[in-house]
């Protein structure tokens, strides 16, 4: 039998997850704070519920993909004072009522933890489930997942979990692990963005051009995922927004709260978190995260490459 | 006709050009300060001079590969007081006045923009040619090179830079564009070499196992080419020495310079540096590069695989 599948927050990654699952033939059923978001989701052809709780009675596995961990608190037990519209409200009136949530935002290990053992009360299981790839890959079932949960949640999530991405990391069977190695890696992804930024500066204020330096960097020891992604569409002269600046300043200032609740120093994360402060000080808070080579440029003076890829002299 | 081509400086990555140059069917004759060199040199069919200028009167083209500027000037100009031991002393004695050196060693640019002109004095040509990739792959004659110089300089040493590479970046025609580019790269790699050292210590610290998190970020937006390569053995528990900590330090240490010369202000290179001296401060000096998470064990007591690859809990 199909299962159904809910998807709560139809955002930039929601909406393409819940493009993947009713590709993949899955009756799904959102919810979105925002209307316009339930609409486009509509269009595609999901089901949109008055509230988190319709989703979960509806819904036999159900995925969210909202902002942070208080959103993700009123999305599984309601507001305060009101916990019916909540999923585990929502999953009490549901035929199995051993629910499955697939918690794919990044959020605080401890937050996960916390709301895992909260469910748990309730005869819910999560999975820790950080989804990475951006709404592209998201829309086309590419995504990759880092999974932290019960063996029974992964095994009955299997389905749904394949239609959502093309690599899937089992981290352990424990909540929270998932997002530590979620916070993990966007602090090595962060470092490396800053990183290009900052040595592609200083190559462009040496003199050198920043085709070259792409050229070389690319196929030299200086290669990183993130150099290849990012500054690419910067010497395109290309401002498509993929992740927005907030997004990844949030990740790398989550990976700082993990780090210094295990007294464990990060000298280059802090370093790359100011730099992300300090590109949202300069009010590119609605650009690419690119745009932490707009700090360099403010504080060297070096030319960028136009719209026409063309570099100033 | 074979070009000859002269070797100063057969130590690590020397002899591995030397083992390509004799690969490839060119005569080559070598010259380092260490008699051990000089030997290993000759026995891999090298011919062995007594100086500098003896390599420059025997040879159509001379690679440097020394430490740094200082032996380069040396190498070039002979010490202070006796010119006679030096390439351009012995290029007067050619056949064929016009000589080339490639110059391999990465060094400030200000320094090779100098000795390039000081070369072209006397008639000499200079390439300078920044080399990547490590004593196997020079050996194999599969190095990246980044080259500035001459067009006629580049069309002369066309086979030699063939048989030494096969990654080449005409970066410009100017010398010091190589070294600009070699420090850009460098400080890339240093950057990002420190970035994985970090995250992975802090993934440990967590509770994770460094193997996932090794498969996680390879596959993920956190990848850089020096997570990959320096992460690897460290998860393996192999102590091999690729590149010591010195020399990333010092690679490191002249984009600082570089930088400095530009008020150029890098906030993630500086700390990056730091931690490196860091490392050389905990007596790593003797290690490979990525003993930098050595420096990040100090200061968090994470356990590290050992060298059957098992990590102590």
């Amino acid at each position: 039998m199909t299962q159904s599948v809910g998807v709560i927050g139809p955002g930039a990654m929601g909406f393409g997850i819940t493009q993947a699952l009713l590709h993949a033939g899955f009756p799904v059923f959102v919810r979105d704070i925002n209307p316009e978001r339930n609409q486009v989701a509509a269009s595609a052809g999901a089901t949109v519920c008055a509230s988190a709780a319709e989703v979960a009675a509806r819904a036999d596995i159900v995925v969210t993909v909202v902002v942070n961990a208080q959103q993700t608190r009123e999305v599984c037990f309601g507001t305060s004072g009101d916990a019916s519209s909540g999923i585990v409200a929502g999953m009490g009136r549901h035929a199995n009522p051993r629910g499955c949530v697939l918690m794919c935002s990044t959020i605080a290990p401890e937050d996960t933890i916390a709301i895992a053992a909260q469910l748990s009360e309730s005869g819910i299981m999560m999975i820790d489930a950080p989804i990475s790839g951006g709404p592209v890959r998201a829309a086309a079932g590419t995504m990759s997942m880092m999974l932290a949960g019960p063996a029974e949640a992964l095994s009955r999530c299997e389905k749904v979990l394949a239609a959502m991405s093309d690599k899937r990391f089992v981290v352990s069977h424990t909540a929270g692990d998932g997002s530590k190695m979620k916070l993990v890696n966007n602090l090595m992804a962060g470092i490396n963005s800053v990183a290009a930024a900052e040595a592609f500066a200083l190559g462009i204020k040496a003199g050198l051009d920043p085709h070259k330096i792409y050229q070389v960097v690319m196929a030299s020891s200086g290669q990183s995922w993130m150099a290849g992604d990012r500054m690419q569409r910067i010497l395109a002269g290309d401002r498509t927004v993929t992740a927005a600046v907030p997004i990844i300043t949030k990740d790398v200032g989550l990976a700082l709260d993990l780090a210094k609740s295990l007294h464990a120093p990060v000298p280059l994360g802090s370093q790359a978190h100011q730099v992300f402060q300090a590109t949202l000080a300069l009010g590119h808070a609605a650009e690419d995260d690119n745009a932490v080579i707009r700090f360099y440029q403010a504080i060297t003076g070096i030319p960028l490459p136009d719209a026409a890829g063309e570099t100033p002299r």
